[in-house]
C-alpha cells in the first residue's frame, strides 16, 4: 500500500479528477455566462442547476475510478475524516486546480465577443467576512452531504448517492449565489480568478469552504455519528490510504460480499 | 428504555435536529431574501427549489441519526401515528423552535444591509382562514408521503426517500407561497417572528400545518392503509419509544435482518 | 374474487382514489392560479413541476394501496392492458372525476379575490384538431412510461418508479402548457370545466387523452414488448382482477416472493 | 447470432429507437417552441428541463427494448466501445434520423400560426469551430455518463441510470444552449434542418457531438477504466452483437443471475 504512487490505480483516479474537474469547469463557466443577467433568479435557477447536474452527472461517471471530490473541500473533509491518504488528497487539490485553470482557458477561448464574463466568483453586498460565513455554512451542508451518504456503516442509502450529492451543490448555489456568486468550491473559484489575474477576495472562497469542509466532517465524526474503530488506526489511513478506499456509492463493498457470499 | 433520555444516542438525535434545522433554515432563508422579488414566479421557483433540495439534502445526511423531522408538524405526525415517544417529540420540537430561532439571528447578522427582508411568513390576499385552510392541505400531502414512505410494511419503496419527501416540500412551496408564503412547518415560521417579533397572524402557521399533521397520520393510519397491531401496543411507544426506532429510509431494519440472514 | 366489491382493499382503494385525487387537484389549481402570468415560460416551469412532484408525491404516497392511477387515461390504459378489472376502473375513474370536482370546489372557495382563473383547460392559439394531437401524444408517453415502469417482466427499474412517472407528468406540461393548457388527465380538466360551467372544447380533453392512453398500452402490450401469456387469460382479468394487482413500483411481488424464499 | 438480423427482437429494438425518437423530438421541440423568447434563462431552463426530462422518461419506458440510445452519438460511442455491433448501429441512426424528420414534419403541422420556429439548430454570437467545440464537450459529458452508467462491471450504480442520463442531456442544453442551441445529438438537428430545408452549419452539429461521443467512449474504455477482456473478443461484437446486448440500467444480466441462482 506505501507503494500506492506507483499503482496505476493511483494515477487513474488522479487523471480522472483532471478531466472531470476540466468538464465540470467547462460546463458550468459557459452555463454561467450565457445569457448573463445576473439580478434575475431566473439565472440564478439556471446556474444553480447547471452547476448542481454537472456534480450529479460526473459523480455518476466518475464515482467508481477517483471519488469524484472535484472540490478540495470535499478532499480535505475526506482527509479530516481519514478516508484518503495525505498524498493522494494532495495530488488530488493539484489536479483539481489544474484542471480549473485549463477548463477556464478553454471558456475563455470558446465564449462569444459579446461577453467578457467567466464566471469570476465576486461579493455583491456583502462584506468578506459575511461571505466567509455564507460561504463556510453552504459548504458545511456540502461536505455533511458526501461523508454522510459515503458513510460504510450505512444500509439504509437507498437512491442515488450521485444525485444526492449533485443536489446538495444545486442548494448551495440557490443560497449563497446572490451573495457570493457561490464558489463552495476553492478550484471553481481559483480558474477564473487566475485566467483573469483577478484575485479580489479570493481569500474569502478558499477560507469559507475549506473550514466549513473540515468542520462538518468532525462534527459528523465525532459528535452525530461517532466512530467505534480505535484512532491509530485511522490515523494510518493518511499515510497508506484505505482498504477499500473511497467509493462515491458507499456502498460498493456490501454489495460486493453479498455478491460472492452467494 | 424508559431510561432512554440518559443514552447518547437520545441526545445525539436532539443535537441532529438543532443542527439540521439550523443548516435549513440558514440556506432556505438566505435562498428566500437573495433578489427579492416575490411578485415573479421565477422566485418562487427557486425559493421551492431551495426549501426543498434543503430537506432532501438534510434528509439524507441526518436520517439515520434523528429520523430528520426538522418539522414540529412531522414530528406531531409521527406522534400521532405512535411512532415516537412523547419526550423525544416535544424535545424535538424544542430542538426545532431553537434551531430555527438561531439560524434566523445568523441570516440577520450576515444578511446584505440592502434588504430588510428576513423570509417572514405573511398572508398575501387571503383571509386568515383560508390561509389555516391552504397549509393545513399542503402539509397535509407532506406528512402523508413522510408516514408512507417510511411505513416499514412496505417493499416497494424503491428509490430515494429523501428525496420524495423534500420534492414534497417543494411542492408544497410552490402551491402556498402565493398565498400564505408557505410555512408548512411551524418552527420555519417561528425563527423569523421571533426575530423580527412580529406575530401577525403567526397562529395560522401553527394551526393549520399541526392540524393537517395529525390527520395526515390518522387517515393513513386508520383508514388508508390500517395498521393490524392491537391498540394498547402502539400506545406503549408514546412512552418508550419504538423497538427499532424511526429511520426515514424506513428499510433498514429489513436491510439488517437481510443481511444477518444470509 | 368475484365478491370482491365486498372487500375493504377495494374500497380503500378506491377511497385512495378520490383523496389522491382532491390533493392533487387542489395542489396543482393553486399552483396554476398564483401570480397568474401565462405568457411567460417561468409560470410554465413553475406549473410543470408542481403537476408533475404532485403526481410523483402522491404516487409514492398511495401507490400501494390504490396503484395511484389519479388519471381516467391511465386506469383506461391499464384496463386496454388488462391489469386492472372493468369494475375497478369504473370506480376509479368515477372516484377521480367526483375528487377532482370536490377539489375544484375548494379552490375556488380559498382563492383570493384578486383572481378569477382556476386553471381551466382552453386552448390557445391551436385549433380542437391540432390539440386532440398534441393532448394525445403527451398522453402517450405518460401512459408508456407507467405502463413499461411497472411491468412485472422487468428486472431492470432501478430508481424511483413514482418519481419517473411524475417526471414523464412535468414532461407532458411543459410540452403541452404553451398550446393546450395541459390536460393530459380527463378528470383533472372535468373539475374546473364543472365547477365553472363552463365545457368549450372540453372534448378535446377527453378524445386526446383517452386515444393516448389506449393506443399508448396496445403498441407496448403487441409490439415493443409482447406478453407472451395466452390471451384468454389476460381477458379474465378484466372481470376478476389481477391476481397481485397493479402496483406502482411493479416489484412489489417480487421483493416479497424474494424475501419468503429466503 | 448471425441471423440477429431476422429475428423478432432486433426488429423490435429498432421500432423502439423509431417510436422512441419521434416521441422525443416531438415533445422537445414543442417545448421548445411554445412561447418562444430564446433571449430569456427561463426559457433556456424550460427547454432544458423538456430535452432531459424526455430522455429521462424515454429511456425508463424503452430501456430494456432497445437501450433508448435516442441519439447518433451515443450509437457511435457504443460502437467504439464496442458494445454494439456495426449492422444494429446503422439501422438505429437510419431509425434515429427517420423518427426526427417525421417527428419535426408533425410539429410543423399541429404549431400555432403564430410562430415560425421549429426548434432549429444555430449558432448565436459563436463562430463555427467554437460551435464545434462546445457541442463536443457536452456531447462528451453524455456519452462518458450513458458509458460508465450502463458499464456492466461496476457494481455501485444505486439510482436511476435513465435519470442520471436525462439529468445529463439537461446539463448539456443548460451549457450550449446559449451558445449552439444544444446539438448534442444529430439527429434532433437534422429533423428541423430537413424539414425547412435549412442547412446551415448543419455540419457542426454532427462534427461536434460525433466526435465527442467517440473521445469519450476511448477515454473510458482505454484511460480511466481500462478493460481486461482482450481486444479480438471485443471486435468481434461489432460483428455479432454482445451476448448479453447493451441495456440502459446495465444490471440487467446480474439481477436475472441472482435470481435464477436462489
Amino acid at each position: 500500500m506505501t507503494v500506492r504512487i506507483q499503482s496505476k490505480d493511483f494515477w487513474r483516479a488522479v487523471l480522472a479528477e483532471l478531466v472531470g474537474m476540466m468538464l465540470f469547469i467547462f460546463l458550468s463557466l459557459v452555463t454561467a455566462i450565457g445569457n448573463k443577467n445576473n439580478a434575475n433568479p431566473d439565472q440564478e435557477v439556471k446556474v444553480a442547476l447547471g452547476f448542481g447536474l454537472a456534480i450529479a452527472t460526473l459523480a455518476q461517471s466518475l464515482g467508481h475510478i477517483s471519488g469524484a471530490h472535484l472540490n478540495p473541500a470535499v478532499t480535505l473533509g475526506m482527509l479530516a475524516s481519514c478516508q484518503i491518504s495525505v498524498l493522494k488528497a494532495v495530488m488530488y487539490i493539484i489536479a483539481q486546480m489544474l484542471g480549473s485553470a485549463l477548463a477556464s482557458g478553454i471558456v475563455y477561448g470558446v465564449r462569444p465577443n459579446t461577453t467578457d464574463a467567466l464566471g469570476l466568483n465576486s461579493l455583491s453586498g456583502v462584506t468578506p467576512s459575511q461571505g466567509v460565513g455564507i460561504e463556510l455554512l453552504a459548504t458545511f451542508q456540502l461536505v455533511l452531504c458526501v461523508i454522510a451518504v459515503t458513510d460504510k456503516r450505512r444500509r439504509d442509502v437507498t437512491g442515488s448517492a450521485p444525485l444526492a450529492i449533485g443536489l446538495s451543490v444545486c442548494l448551495g448555489h440557490l443560497a449563497a449565489i446572490s451573495y457570493t456568486g457561490c464558489g463552495i468550491n476553492p478550484a471553481r473559484s481559483f480558474g477564473p480568478a487566475v485566467i483573469l489575474n483577478d484575485f479580489t477576495n479570493h481569500w474569502v472562497y478558499w477560507v469559507g469552504p475549506m473550514c466549513g469542509g473540515v468542520v462538518a466532517a468532525l462534527i459528523y465524526d465525532f459528535l452525530l455519528s461517532p466512530k467505534l474503530d480505535d484512532f491509530p488506526e485511522r490515523m494510518k489511513v493518511l499515510v497508506s490510504g484505505p482498504v477499500g478506499d473511497y467509493d462515491v456509492n458507499g456502498r460498493n463493498d456490501v454489495t460486493n460480499m453479498e455478491m460472492s457470499s452467494k
